[in-house]
Parts: structure tokens; sequence; C-alpha cells
């Protein structure tokens, strides 16, 4: 037996106990004629000690040799600590050593086994071994296990059946592209790695599974954007005999029982905005709100007056900064140079100081008046102590940039806090999205998303004003969940195939097997898929996926680790029938 | 809202209620003057009724034009039945329809969606989405579902974590062929699918993570023998700071609880036997000891005598067949040729009739006498009524023939009962197994496994010798599970690749990076992998692992539902910098 309590076991009320703890060595101090060790494991650090008056001499030679992330053994008696540390949770006592046993050395690691380490990323990502044994890391994937237990316990309570769907697939045009796995026994033919298993799902629902989830691997060979990686894990979800509203309530309650679960919080119902809303108030279909600084727009406030800016945009719009009237003529000129990055896009950026005097202080003072300002400040919700920040142009880009610059007021202002939780449903998407470079319109959630009833018309005359029944689940500025009603009559279907701009051979070629489907009694569906390594991120009250992820991939998907990516074999090569083309 | 209730919940103290149902029409009794439908969702089947005085004229009408599989909602009330069927949980109502939609029509599907349906299995994996409406498959899926809730609930509960390793890692030349993924980004490069996340949960143990599982898809590139699916799914597990004792009796602990939740059978502590055991008492690694039929050897009782067969033979072995002493000759001959068929490949078998009067019959009589069979009856125990079955030859070839002998005559005795659960582990495998083709030795479980303690010597003089702590958990002849204690000394590890037949170079390029963790305090660690697959079918009572999976492919590794592996487009080869050398 390597152990009989763990690092983080033992307390006062074990005092006299003997034990035996495996573990490594996270820390030795050495006085000479007594040595104390910490002993690290999973569970915790316990203090060993060895000294000159009870420990055997050979023993505290022996223990003046350890280094640190050496594996040992020990044996001894659980006793009360001199001076306790009310930090750790075994702070009140120590074990005195009677018996040491090395286990395994280790070499010198190339970073600290500690909650701050010297290590940087690439090191860190190198031994991602090493870095699992540090607390904030080995916290995360247990903090991501409790998450996923949750997730299955609450949808199977409600009668969700999980099923494992295929891997090996079939490659779709549509959308990002496929990871492709050539088939040896199938000579010239390759499988896709699934993006997701959106036609499986539909698929057991024709099958009368009504009920279905999956926690699951997809894969996107992406060129990776920070934060992104090329296997990512779903919470993939679809229900059968249900309308838009089954489906919001249903995963709304599991939200809310996570967050009770995980925080304790009790969440009230969740609010629901229009995609249009959104774009409208916030700039972005998937808002922050656990801050106001709502969007105002000034166009009927501040047009037909001297100001030209204004007179020749198309858009006008404002927020309040909630106590940056107090802002330097600097500060603010920092902040407008913040918004004419590239990253953010703005021309320049009008301000108004709303005082705590109820005055009014704004760099286009000669072109309105008190009044003017009285009404831009209502309309922006502001308050005397606000800044009120206004930017102009095109409407698109204007929303998006004064969208950025909310975020980013908010996070000067510490208003985006990591413990509190504001999730809302983002509802009612246009069905079609415009791809600027071809003209041509395109899914925006998927080919199999069902347009709003009586839009199905539109689709000709004016395919970008559509609707859609497809929502998001929004979490503190993150989209953590989308999904949509599906079209289930293959003729609807066939249908958008051809506003998708599918030839029917194409659309037979990829979809084929989803339309034959649906000849045979396909029930009316939808569902959602959730991200969780994001989903477990912000739960977890941070924003970057890659530390949930247990063996993450850099930004060109590569393991560093392991080293992946490989070369591999002309033998293997051959077997598949392939020769490399560089 | 498309249903207020399943089609499997109405009971006679619903009588008098409205009620929305939603489903498939199963079957349509057309009297003329009354219609009966059964309809059906996953939950079971419910009888609405539409007849001439109560119903709707037009709605009759409606009724008479439903084909099998429509998907229709209805509106109704719950009536008592006027002949009740005592098979079904809703026999004891109807449903007087009210209103009756028609949300989607169905095609004629090309087999029946009956429990005994008249489609073949050739036609039902084309058409994989219908016959997930028949029960025998929806309810090994749902089945499957529950099974791995529990597994799940009883590994986290004894503080497992779930942790996901990545999909996309690296080749190894190791046991079976990987499934290749061409890199795009990383051009003439390649990741590989998993054969199992063996290195990295090997990685884990090094991080610290001391109780780590994963239920997760695994990938061999393998020719299909039948009941083999190259994506097949694992319950995968390790520990650290354990020995084979703390693993065995873990996930002893995991059977008995599975065993206890899902079948409400107490178990007792689990047989061991060695693997040499094993194979003397069944010829087998992986016993069904549902049923006795030991095995007897005979060699000292049956070798120098006048029969020739016998005495040239290095083994001969028997075993009684319960209650076959009233074979006929005939029925004896047929036997014969059974085992002589090439599958078996034995040249022929002595018997011995252990008559009711206890008197013997032998084909061997004119060699030996009523004293000889009377030995030969203890050594098999037989007991009056029995037929002794006697095979010759070489040692293991004999034994593997009896052992296939063995299951045949318990198949044909109804003793391999679907719902007895036998379990044992079989412990103490050899290290190194002889490719007979080779002449080398290779890891019998796989490179990391550990020598029993002392044995290292022998791998340089006796490698088929050496025993492993490695062990099998065998269910009713199936293995399913296996494991180790694997090695965690970077030096036992560098001998074991050697003997294995890795150069240093190939053993770095391979493996250097669990060499490399293994610097830095691995601990003892060991674990072992469930094949979740024929877990879930033997927990049914089944042995056909496909009947357990959704979307399973056939021999060919084909998906005949998607048609995958398809071929792509040139484009998209192109992209990943290859060309087809076919």
């Amino acid at each position: 037996m390597y152990r009989n309590v763990t690092c983080g076991a033992l307390r006062s009320t074990d005092i006299q106990k003997e034990v035996i703890l495996s573990g490594w060595v996270h820390k030795v101090r050495d006085k000479g004629f007594v040595i104390w060790v910490d002993l690290r494991d999973r569970y915790g650090i316990t203090q060993l000690v060895f000294d000159e008056e009870r420990s055997d001499k050979s023993l505290l030679e022996k223990a003046k040799e350890l280094g640190r992330e050496t594996v040992v053994q020990i044996e001894g008696t659980v006793i009360e600590r001199a001076s306790k540390n009310p930090n750790i949770p075994t702070g009140d006592v120590e074990v005195l050593v009677s018996s040491l046993q090395i286990l395994n050395p280790s070499a010198l690691p190339p970073f600290t086994i500690e909650d701050d380490t010297d290590g940087g990323d690439d090191l860190r990502m190198k031994y991602r071994y090493l870095d699992i044994r540090r607390n904030p890391v080995k916290n995360n994937l247990i903090f991501r296990h409790k998450v996923t237990m949750e997730v299955r316990k609450y949808l199977s309570d409600q009668g969700f059946i999980e099923v494992e769907t295929p891997y090996l697939i079939k490659s779709t045009p549509e959308g990002a592209r496929d990871f492709l796995v050539p088939s040896r026994m199938n000579e010239g033919q390759f499988y896709a790695l699934p993006q997701s298993p959106q036609t499986f799902k539909q698929l057991l629902m024709v099958g009368g599974m009504d009920k279905y989830f999956q926690i699951v691997k997809c894969f996107r060979d992406e060129d990776l954007r920070a934060d992104r990686q090329p296997e990512f894990t779903q919470i993939d979800c679809e229900m059968a005999f249900v309308e838009q509203e089954d489906i919001l309530n249903t995963f709304e309650g599991l939200t809310k029982y996570l967050l009770k679960q995980i925080h304790n919080i009790d969440s009230g119902d969740f609010p629901r905005i229009t995609y249009d809303e959104a774009m409208r108030t916030y700039g972005n279909d998937k808002p922050d709100i656990r801050f106001g600084m709502k969007f105002g727009e000034l166009n009927d406030l501040a047009q037909h007056k001297e100001f030209s800016v204004f007179n020749s945009a198309e858009l006008i719009v404002g927020i309040a900064v909630p106590g940056a009237a107090s802002y330097t003529r600097k500060e603010i000129d920092k902040l407008i140079d913040w918004v004419k990055r590239p990253q953010v896009g703005a021309k320049g950026m009008v301000y108004v100081k709303y005082n705590e005097d109820g005055t009014f202080k704004s760099s286009v003072d000669k072109f309105y008046d008190t009044s003017d300002f009285a009404q831009w400040a209502e309309r922006t919700q502001a308050k005397p102590g606000d800044l009120i920040c206004v930017l102009s142009g095109n409407g698109n880009e204007t929303r998006s940039q004064l969208s950025a610059l909310r975020m980013e007021m908010a996070e000067r202002l510490g208003l985006r806090k990591p413990d509190e939780f504001a999730p809302l449903w983002v509802v009612d998407f246009p069905l079609l999205e415009l791809d600027e470079e071809t003209g041509n319109y395109h899914a925006m959630h998927h080919p199999f998303t069902s347009p709003k009833p009586g839009q199905m018309e539109l689709l000709e005359s004016d395919p970008g004003a559509v609707r859609a029944n497809a929502y998001d689940l929004v979490l503190n500025g993150n989209e953590i969940g989308g999904g949509s009603i599906r079209i289930h009559d293959k003729d609807i279907q066939a249908t958008m195939f051809k506003h998708l701009g599918f030839t029917p051979e194409e659309a037979r070629a990829q979809f084929g097997f989803l339309m034959d489907a649906f000849q045979y009694g396909a029930p009316p569906h939808g569902g959602i898929a959730f991200g969780l390594d994001r989903l477990v991120a912000i739960l977890g009250g941070q924003e970057t996926i890659r530390d949930f992820i247990a063996f993450p991939k850099n930004n060109s998907g590569r393991d560093v680790m392991i080293d992946a990516p490989a070369t591999i074999d002309e033998e293997q090569l051959k077997e598949l029938h392939l020769k490399l083309d560089l």
C-alpha cells in the first residue's frame, strides 16, 4: 500500500495517528538540525518533519538530499505543529517521519510547480504534464469534470439519452473545412471528422429518440485565431415535438441548475431580446449585460445642426460611461486614440462631459447647446458625473465600434465581474448572412434552420430580412450556446438548399441521406449546442478556454508536448494510396 | 405545444382527461364504422379511436387515409377501453380523438417497424434511423446510456476525474494501424487518431491527477473481423500510487455496482486465476465460468498403453459434457465432424460414455479398461450420464480446440444463460508474446506494462516466461476489461523498448515525450480499460456489439447509411498537399 491517507486530509483530530503518505517533494527547508519537507499530491500539502532529536540520523541525511518533485513514500506519526499555518487545511499538523522511501527521483523541472510559476506559456505547454501539477491548471480540470457531471445529471434526469454518434463520417463542403481521414480499405476515399453531429442528431429525431444529448469532440480545420482549438467539445442536444419555447425553457433550466450547483446562484428568468434589438442596444449579438451603457441613437437630436460630420452620418450613437466625466482632457484624448486604433476603426469620437453640477462640457460645444446635451443625456440614460461618448458613420460599423468601446470602458471600470453571471437569450436571428466578398447569401446558423412561420416567401424578394427560429444563449458577453428549430419538411429543405446555392445534385450528394430520411415521417424538432470549453471557462470566471483543456494545441494546431502532427513512414502513405504533393 | 403527455403514459386513472399526443402511426385497423390507430413514440403506444357515432365524419375520413409512420398530432379524451390489452402499460385506455393534424406524411418504410421486423441486416443498416424506431434497437441505446451514467457516477463518487485527452495525436508504429489525419497547416505532416489514450493517461499520472477516467472513442484501422468496429468506445482508467491489488479492488467494485444497479444482482468476491491456470483449466484466457466442464489432463493416465495416437501426443485433455452420455452414435459422429471443421481443427475426438448405470462405452474400448475410464472420469469430474470428450495433440492447439468444444457444448446445453453473470479476474499474463511469423517477441498488453518483481532478468534468458503485472476482467467468456501496472522507471522503460526491438532513436521518436516526462518524478501507477460496447452488450444479455451502437459501420468499415467514406474534391486534396496514388 502506497498510502493510507492523502496529503490534503490530516487535521488536528488525527494527532498521534500512524500514517503512510506518498507524493511529490514540493519544498525542502533545511535548518541543519531540522528539516521540513512540504509533501504534495492532488489533494493538498502536508508538512513532514525530520529532526536531530527525534529522527534517525541516516533518515535526516536522506531527507537533506531530497530534490524538488522527487516522488517519495513516508511513514510517520501525526504531531501538532509548533507554528500553525492557517493558509492550508492541514496547517495545524505535521508528520514526524519514521521511514522514507524514494519512489522516483526527479530532474530539476523546467519551471517551478507553484500557483505563480516562473514558466512561460511555451514552456508550460511543452511540459504540460508538469503544468497540470500546479493548482490553477489542476483545479480547472477538476472544475470541468464537475460541470460536465452536472450537465449529464440534469439532462439525464430530464429524460435525455446520451447517444454516441460516429467520428468517421462524410465530408461536407458547408462552412469550415473538415479534417479528412484517408481510408485504407476503401481506396481513394476519405472519411471526415465531424464539425458537429448535426445531421446525426436530426436522424436520431427521425428515429424517435426524442430527447438526445451528447458531450462530444468536434473538429474544424480553420486557420486558428487566438483561443480557438482545432478540436473542441460540444454539449450537443436535440428534441422532437418541440417548439422554440420548449427548447428555451429546457436549456434555461439547465443553465440555472448549473449556476445553482456550481455557484449557489439563484437566477431569475433569463431576459430575451431579439437579434435586431441586441444590435441596436449593444451593437453586438452577444451583449454583456452585467452592466448598462446601453446605446442611445441620436440622429433625430443631433442632425440638421451645423455639425457636418453628424449630418452626413448614417448613424449617430452614444453611450454614457458611468463616472467618467472626471476624465482629464489628456485621458479623453487617449480614449479617442483608442477608438481610432485599426482594431476598433472609428474615425473619431465626440464626447460630452455631464458634470456633477449638471453642466455639460463637450468637444462639439460650438454646434450644440445645453438643451441639446440634456436630450442626448436623456437618450443615453446619462447621469451627472457620466461621460457621453458618441460615434458616427455607417450603421453596422459604428455599432460595432461603439460596442468595442463599451466593453473596453466596462473592463476599465471593473464592471465585468468574474463572479457575476448575466445570462440572456438572443432570439430571431437572421436566417441568411450576406457574404460581402461573393455577394451570395449563406446560412447564418446552418442549412437546416427553419425560417420563422410565413417568411419563406421573403426568401426570394428580400433574403436578408428573413428571420429564423434561431437563438443563442449568451453569458457575460460570450455565446455559450446556439441552436434553432430545424426544417422537417423535405420540400422546404430542398428549397432552402436551392437558395443556399446548392444544385439538386450537390444537395443529394451531400445530404441525400438526410433528405431520404425526411421522407419517412420526420417529426418537428430543434436543438442547441453549447461550447463546453467556453462554458466551463466562463463558469470558472475566466475567458481563456485553453486553461480548461488538459492538452491544448497551439495557434498552428500543434501539440508541442508530443510534437504532433509529424511526418509518417513512406510505407504508411503507400497503404493509404497517397503521395505527398508538397 | 405538440403534446402534453407521451404515448406511454396514460392509465385508467387518466380517464376523462383531455390530452394532446404526438407520434407515429404504428398501425391502423379500419373496421369501416370504427378506426383504431396505434400511435407510437419513444415511450410506448397509445390506442386512438375514431368512430361513426362519436367522431366528426371528416375526421373519420382523414383517419382512414393515415399511412404507417405518418407523424400526427391529436387532441382527444381518454376513455376506458372496451377490450383491454394487458400486454402494454396503456392497455386499459384509449383516446377518443377530437382533432387530428398531420405533421408529416411518410413514404412506405422499407421494412416494418416491429420488434420482429421483416428487414434484413443490410436494409436496416441503410435505414438505421428507421431501425432505431424499433424497440430492440431503441432499448439497447437507452440501456447503453444508463450503463454509462452509472459508470460515471460510480467513478466520480470514488474521486475519479474525467479528463478529455486529444483526438488529434501522433502516430505510433506499435500494434494495430493508426487512422491518419493529414494536416493542412503543417505541410506533409499527419496527426493520428488514438488507438487509446494510453500515453496521455500516463502523463496525467505524472501530472498528479491520480484518479483519471474517460469514456472515449478509440480508433483502429484493422481489417475488420466480425463484430469489430474501426471506432469503438473505451472506459479508460488510470490510478497513481497503487498496486495491482488496489486496481482490482476498485474495478471489481465498479463491476459489482453495475450488476447491482442494472440487474439487482449481489455479486460475491470475483474469483481470480492466473493466465496459466486459465489456459490449463479452460484452454482460454477468457473462460466462461457460468458452467463447469473444466479440463482434465490425462497424459499420465492415458499414455504408455497401446493407443499410439495418445502416446505420440504432447497433451491429452478431456471434458465431461453433462448428460450427454445419451448421445447416439450418429450424434457423436456429428460432434466429431464438428471438431474436425477447419474453424476448430482437431484431427479427431475420443469419447467415453459414462452411462447412468456406471458402465463406460468408448471409442477406445480396445485400448483401455473400466478402471482406466474410471480414472479419466475422476480427472474430468464426470458423473454418470456424462459424455467425456478427449482431444490430443500439440499442447496449445489442443487446448484451444477443446475450449471451442466446451463453448459449443455449453451453447447446445443452454448453459450460457444471458441473465446469469459470472465475472472473474485473470492475472499474471505473460509480458511478451512470440510472433510465430517473425520469431520476435512483442508486448502482449503494451510496451508500458511492468514485469512482475524480480523477473527483469528473465527478459534475456527466457522472454516468454516473464510474467507481467497485467490482468483482464472476464465476464461470461468475454474480456470486458484489461490493464496493467505500468513501468514508471525510465531506465526500465528504456530496457523494455530495447527488448521489444526499438532502436533508441525509434523509441525516442515515438515515445520521447513519455520518457522525458518520466524524468520528472513519475509516480507508481497502473490502470485498466473496458470495452464499453462489449460491456454494454454483455450486461444486456447479448453478444453482438453492433446492436448497441447507434450508427455502426459494416465489415468494410463503411457507413452504408451516409455512404462514407467517399471521394473528395481535387481542391481538398490539394489543400492537404496530397495526391492519390491508386
